[in-house]
């Protein structure tokens, strides 16, 4: 699916990335800037925590999603540009050593009434490990733009 | 609010994060980590965008914010942990020069009926920019300990 408009969208449709290995120095980088919290930061105070162990924050996750989905066959024109996501669930932790792809569907495919140069389309994104457990399932609506607009 | 334990939080409670201020590099650093996109790498390139300038990706305001809550006067017993959000919007992109803060509030107290140790504090977040308005609204679920559990 390479520069797609908003006319080239259907349901059903699916798309896939390639991999990417989660080191325990990644999590650990993202956590010092964004969420600098024990189980995020080092692995011996991880260890007294709910997780049991260093995991990666769901904020982390989250990027890592997008930076997959943006390698993905799916290349809408003008670019990946969400209006935010519906539902962001984290069913299980990321460890380091995890191998990390999605997984995407689009669900819905709705022109803009107030902006007829653009339109809606919904993806269902699963990101699932080495294991094909998902830990993360998210609806992001994209913003993409309509042929010849 | 400090050390909260489930018990501690009821419905109505606020919050506040300190400001944050976002740079052009910090952007582009994002960026080209987790979302490289033209709109969010390089100030020429964006002219030409849907967004007509550099903007942050948006996971990049999720993150920041995850930073504003860790460091805002929230903050429950075992640390700031989420089982995702139901909701995560933005209404409007983040420019460099932006100063970010986090206004909250507890909208929804449930204790978990699977697991008698925790409870659920369901949060709605807003992210607004030097002018007051929202850049992010979100409504993340918090995974928070019972007292003595």
């Amino acid at each position: 699916m390479a520069g797609l408009f908003f006319e080239d969208f259907v349901v059903g449709q699916t798309f896939r990335s390639p991999t990417h290995t989660v080191t325990a120095e990644a999590i650990k980088t993202f956590a010092r800037e964004f969420d600098p919290q024990p189980f995020h930061l080092d692995e011996e105070a991880a260890k007294g925590s709910v997780f049991g162990g260093l995991v990666a924050s769901g904020w982390h996750t989250a990027a890592m999603t997008m930076r997959l989905i943006v390698d993905s066959d799916l290349h809408p024109a003008g670019g990946t540009v969400g209006a935010g996501t519906e539902e962001l669930r984290w069913p299980r932790p990321v460890h380091p050593g995890d191998v990390l792809h999605v997984e995407g569907e689009v669900v819905e495919v709705r022109a803009s009434r107030s902006r007829p140069t653009i339109g809606i389309v919904k993806i269902r994104c699963k990101t699932l490990n080495q294991s094909g457990e998902p830990v993360q399932i998210s609806q992001p609506a994209l913003i993409v733009p309509r042929r010849g607009a």
